[in-house]
């Protein structure tokens, strides 16, 4: 990866510098379905994300449409990892990664899921994702 | 996404059915550089991946390379969800990312990132993405 170590989270583990990442697991409920099956919507809500958390894409989203549901799958490749999106419209929801391989603050996910898609309700984790231990 | 329910994990949470997938975050350490910088190596991983787990692509997956590390980003879009890789060849280590919204037994990690990356030491962690509460 492109990742400038002295922009990774250091942690001391025994005694060693290590260097870490950020994953973010985001699970979105309640979500009107249309918004999950409208890329527009979707790439919408990639585009915030890397607008506000400052990211650097490299190229371009790539989307996939699921015929028998219409849910959806966007990936986003990121100087500093990658943002990926699954949609279930079926079910009102959608998981979303955010895996920063630099520090960075989170934004407010749960605004950001209600304002962009609807959601009701949200389920946020945050990972350590150690590259250099 | 276009996962059909009735192969989803099923559990009983406060006695409503919900569905999940599975994401396996995976860090792999003393990997010899270059398997880490070498596409061949890394779409290797992947389709053995595919293979074992029984996981259906969808197109082609998708890979860059950070010119200033050598460093690998791939994705690979799955019926069942994705694969992602990032790897790290200036700290000999890579964080890969397997979601099946499918239920699916784990294969080997520990086996399968030694003889395909040369990994020393993983860390495997598992976690349940619910999309229907």
């Amino acid at each position: 990866m492109g990742c400038a170590p002295s922009f990774g989270i250091q942690i001391l583990i025994e005694e060693e510098l290590a260097l870490a990442g950020i994953e973010w697991l985001i699970e979105a409920f309640g979500c009107p379905e249309g918004a999950l099956r409208t890329l527009e919507t979707l790439d919408n809500l990639f585009r915030t994300i890397v607008s506000e958390m400052k990211l650097k894409p490299v190229g371009n989203s790539v989307w996939h449409r699921f015929p028998d549901t219409g849910g959806m799958t966007g990936f986003w490749l990121l100087q500093e990892s990658h943002l990926a999106i699954h949609t279930f419209p079926e079910f009102q929801s959608a998981c979303l990664n955010v895996f920063c391989c630099t520090e960075r603050p989170p934004i407010d996910w749960e605004s950001k899921m209600a304002g962009l898609l609807g959601a009701t309700e949200i389920r946020v984790r945050e990972y350590l994702r150690i590259y250099k231990k």
